[in-house]
C-alpha cells in the first residue's frame, strides 16, 4: 500500500486514501513520485464531468520521480534515475499506431495513467497524486539533468500536447505562429514555437493580458475581440495553435491564416459553434487539424528538446493538502500557469 | 464581335447575345471554342445566387477549343493546337501563390474566366458559352491528343477540383479513399483515386445508386444513411473526398477516417451544420482540409495524367439552344455526369 490522494465521489473533493501498488512485472519500473502537475483534466475526472469516472479516483498524469526498483528485464532504467510518466501507461503495442510510436492513438485503446484499466489484471490505474507508481518501461521517459524536476512535471501533458503538433506540422524558423489561449497549454506553445524559430503572436480577449503575453515571450499580441486588430492580421499566419478548451468561434481565426495555413486544435473536445464556414477552408486550401498529447518517442524528444533549450513550465508549487483549494482557483483561471504538487508534502504526513 | 449565350438578368435565362472579343495582346492566345462544359457554378452566377453577378453574364469555364491566332510573344502555342481554359484567366503573377503555380490562391485575387475584371483594361470577362475567347498564354493548357476533346472539357473544373487535393495530399497505391457524392465532381474523384492506385468506396444516401456507383469503378459502396454500414467502416479510411455542395453532417464521415486521416472538402462553401465535433479531430489527429480547383501547372499535369490513363468525364452532349432546359435538369440532379455544349450549335445558328 502507498499513500495517495483520491476522490471517493463526485462531490467529496480529494482526501488521503491508501492504494495498492502492483508487484513489479518483468518490464516494470517502480517510481517514487517527487512532483505531480495538476491538469484541468484531473478536475473533470474528479467531478465526473465526462461520465465514466471510477471512484475512488487518484488523478495526476504529469509525474516526475526517481526510480526505486526495476523489473527483471528492464535495462533502460536503474534505481536513482529521474524519470517522468505522462498521460498514458500502456497500449496494445502491436497496432500500426503503436508501431509508429503514436501510442496515444492505439487502435485498441491506450490505457490512461488514471481511471484506466490495466491490460493484464483488469485493475484500475491510479495516477500521480501518490507516493509512488509502477509503470511499464515503455511508458517511462528520462528527465534530462539540466531540467528542474518540479518545473518539468507539466511538460508530460501541457508540454507534449503543444510540442507534438508543432513538430508534426513542421513549424520552423520564420514561420508565423498564432497561439490562442494563455493557460498552461498556451504558454508552453509560445515557448516551443519560439524555440523552433517562429515569430509568435498571442491572441487574447483582454487588453489586461497584453503585458503578461509579452512577458511569455510573444513577439506580438492581438486582442481577438478588436475587429480592426483581427483585420490587420488577416491571411498572415502559417499556423494557429488553438488551446482554448471551451466552445469558441474558429472563423475569425481561420481568416488570419494564409492560404495553406493550419489551425491546430489541442484544447477543444466539444462541438464547433458557431458553425465553421467551409468556404474559409476551400477558398484558401486551409486546414483544421486536431492533436492529442504525444507518443512516447516524441515525449522523450520533447524532454530532451526542453533540456537543450532550457524550457520549463511556469509553475506554482502546492502542498497536497491544498489540492481542493487549488482546483477552485483553477476553475477561475487563477494560476500562472500550472500547479505542481510537491509530493514530499504527502510523504511527510 | 463574336456570338455568345448570355443571361441579361437573374430571371431572363440564357439567350444569344454578341460580345466584344479583345484585340490580342503580346501574350494572348485566341481560341475558337469547340466544347464547353456546364458547371453548377454557371447556374449560381446566372441566377445571382451568390450576389455580385454583372449582367450580361456569359458563363462557362470548362473550355476546349483550337488556337486560331497568337500574340507576338507567344511561343508555347500555335494555330491549330487543341487547348483548354479552366476557371481562371489571370492573376497578379507576382505573389508567393502565383510563384508557386497556385494561381487560384493569388494573394491579390485571381481573375475568374467569367464575371471577373480584366487586370489591364477593367473589362468584364466572358466565359465559354461563346464562339471564341482570348486568354493569356499562362492560363491556357494543352490537351493531349489521346483525349476526346468533348469529354475533356469538364476536366478543366470538375477534373482539376478533385485531382488537385488527391495529389496534394499524396493519395497513393493501397490508400483507402472514400468519395462522398456521385455528381460531376464525385465521379471524377473515383476515376482519379482509382488511377492513383487507391481502394475506392463511394458513399451514397440511396440504395438505388449502388449499381451506378459500381459502374463508376468503385470497389465498394456504403449507404451513408445505414448506421450499421457506417459503423462497419469506422476508422478505416485514409482520405474522404467530400464533393457534396450543400449543407451536410460531416461527423459520421469523420468517424470513418483512421487516425491521421484527412477529410477533404471541395464542394461545400456554406457553414458546417450540424456542428463539427472537435473531439473527432483531436482524439485521432484527423484533419479537415479545403481545396479549390487547381493551379495552372497542376491543371496541365492533370490533363497529361488523363491522357496517359485514358480518363475522361462522362458527358451528355447538348446544343446551346437547350441550355435553359439543361439548367432545369441539373437542378434536379438529372445528368450523368456533366453536360457539355457542342459549340458548333452556336456557330451554325
Amino acid at each position: 500500500m502507498v499513500k495517495a490522494y483520491a476522490a471517493k465521489s463526485e462531490t467529496s473533493g480529494l482526501a488521503e486514501h491508501p492504494i495498492e501498488r502492483r508487484q513489479l512485472r518483468d518490464d516494470d519500473v517502480a517510481i517514487e513520485i517527487d512532483y505531480c502537475g495538476v491538469c484541468h483534466t484531473d478536475i473533470h475526472y474528479v467531478e465526473n464531468d465526462w461520465g465514466g469516472t471510477v471512484y475512488p479516483v487518484v488523478p495526476g498524469h504529469e509525474i516526475i520521480g526517481r526510480v526505486t526498483e526495476v523489473g527483471a528485464k528492464v535495462t533502460a532504467y536503474k534505481p536513482g534515475d529521474t524519470v517522468g510518466v505522462g498521460c498514458l501507461v500502456d497500449s496494445c503495442r502491436d497496432c500500426s499506431a503503436c508501431h509508429d510510436g503514436l501510442e496515444q492513438y492505439c487502435l485498441n485503446g491506450m490505457v490512461p495513467t488514471y481511471n484506466g484499466e490495466d491490460l493484464h489484471d483488469g485493475s484500475v490505474t491510479y495516477g500521480g497524486y501518490s507516493e509512488g507508481i509502477v509503470v511499464s518501461d515503455r511508458f517511462v521517459v528520462k528527465v534530462p539533468e539540466s531540467l528542474d524536476p518540479a518545473k518539468a512535471a507539466p511538460l508530460l501533458c501541457a508540454g507534449i500536447t503543444t510540442y507534438s503538433p508543432l513538430r508534426h506540422y513542421g513549424v520552423k524558423k520564420g514561420d508565423k505562429v498564432g497561439v490562442i489561449g494563455m493557460g498552461g497549454l498556451g504558454h508552453m506553445g509560445v515557448k516551443f514555437a519560439k524555440a523552433l524559430g517562429a515569430e509568435v503572436t498571442i491572441f487574447t480577449r483582454s487588453e489586461s493580458k497584453v503585458k503578461e503575453a509579452k512577458k511569455q515571450g510573444a513577439d506580438h499580441v492581438v486582442i481577438s475581440t478588436d475587429e480592426q486588430q483581427m483585420q490587420d492580421v488577416a491571411e498572415s499566419f502559417d499556423f494557429m495553435l488553438d488551446t482554448v478548451p471551451v466552445k469558441h468561434d474558429l472563423n475569425p481565426y481561420l481568416n488570419c491564416l494564409k492560404y495553406d495555413g493550419t489551425h491546430i486544435i489541442v484544447g477543444l473536445l466539444e462541438s464547433v459553434e458557431p458553425p465553421l464556414e467551409a468556404g474559409a477552408l476551400v477558398l484558401k486550401r486551409r486546414v483544421i487539424a486536431g492533436s492529442l498529447i504525444g507518443g512516447l518517442p516524441e515525449t522523450q524528444e520533447m524532454l530532451d528538446f526542453c533540456g537543450e533549450h532550457g524550457i520549463h513550465c511556469d509553475v506554482e508549487m502546492l502542498d497536497i493538502e491544498n489540492i481542493n483549494e487549488a482546483y477552485e482557483r483553477m476553475k477561475k483561471g487563477d494560476v500562472k500557469y500550472r500547479f505542481v504538487i510537491d509530493m514530499n508534502s504527502l510523504k511527510k504526513k
